[in-house]
């Protein structure tokens, strides 16, 4: 690690004791670098915002996007305070930045109160019907047919 | 299932088509129920709003929040046209609602293009070192530091 990381991941912590401190939310700061310089910024809002998905992670990943007129971060360094949670992690891989330098991990989050290794179990758990938040099917048929509509739409997007 | 559940999910699915058809993002739309009424809906809004965030569920959830004034969705239940991801089923844990409904699964998303089921693999590997975003740490012990002050902290929200 070179002296600009820790710099980056200070700012991401100083950034998680800011967010305490305003009751902004939970204690938890981020920071998106991309070629050196700072392009998104975020701490948690979840409960000043009404917002659950506002995780610090998440509001960087906007911001950072926003400010580069893109939805991937290519090129991009993700610097959090914290083991980023499945959603927060989820939302990294589909923004796709190069890497992610973390302060604490999920079993310290866990000793803080929030239930990201919780989390992690029930999304890794083999037997969807052991969930605590149960999940069941129905209507694939016609859920796929706009699948198949996307598939052949010939000027789609992807991402 | 009952006849209710049936038109929630066709609404879901029918959000879906009109996200493809007005090329908002990806094929995907979730309606989140409570009491037998629609509190929140969302379609993706990847593409056409530079968020790599605004999948289906996660639009819904914050919409229904937002509705709700609450950063908690309990009594609530999520339909969904797709399986969530794990960004989107991360959320889900986060807001608490009762039970989700999907139509489609992750392997359906996958073969539509979708990284879903790569995603779910990335996360639920063990060993973090052999994951595609490398996840590296600095700084732990001032990372902890921001753990323990929220932990003092008299008056925090917790959720």
């Amino acid at each position: 690690m070179s002296q600009t990381d820790s710099e980056f991941m200070l700012r991401a912590i100083a950034l998680a004791q800011a967010g305490v401190d305003s009751n902004a939310g939970g204690p938890f700061g981020c920071v998106i670098v991309k070629n050196g310089g700072v392009v998104g910024e975020g701490v948690n809002r979840v409960t000043s915002t009404n917002d659950p998905t506002a995780h610090a992670e998440i509001v960087a990943i906007r911001d950072a996007c926003r400010n580069l007129d893109s939805f991937q971060l290519d090129g991009c360094v993700v610097y959090t305070s914290c083991e980023p949670c499945p959603m927060c992690l989820g939302a990294i891989y589909w923004a796709r930045p190069d890497r992610i330098i973390i302060a604490c991990d999920r079993n310290d989050a866990a000793k803080a109160g929030f239930d990201d290794a919780f989390i992690y179990d029930e999304l890794c758990g083999s037997d969807l019907s052991q969930r605590k938040v149960p999940i069941s099917t129905i209507l694939r048929d016609e859920g796929l047919k706009v699948f198949q509509n996307w598939i052949a739409k010939p000027d789609k997007i992807e991402y």
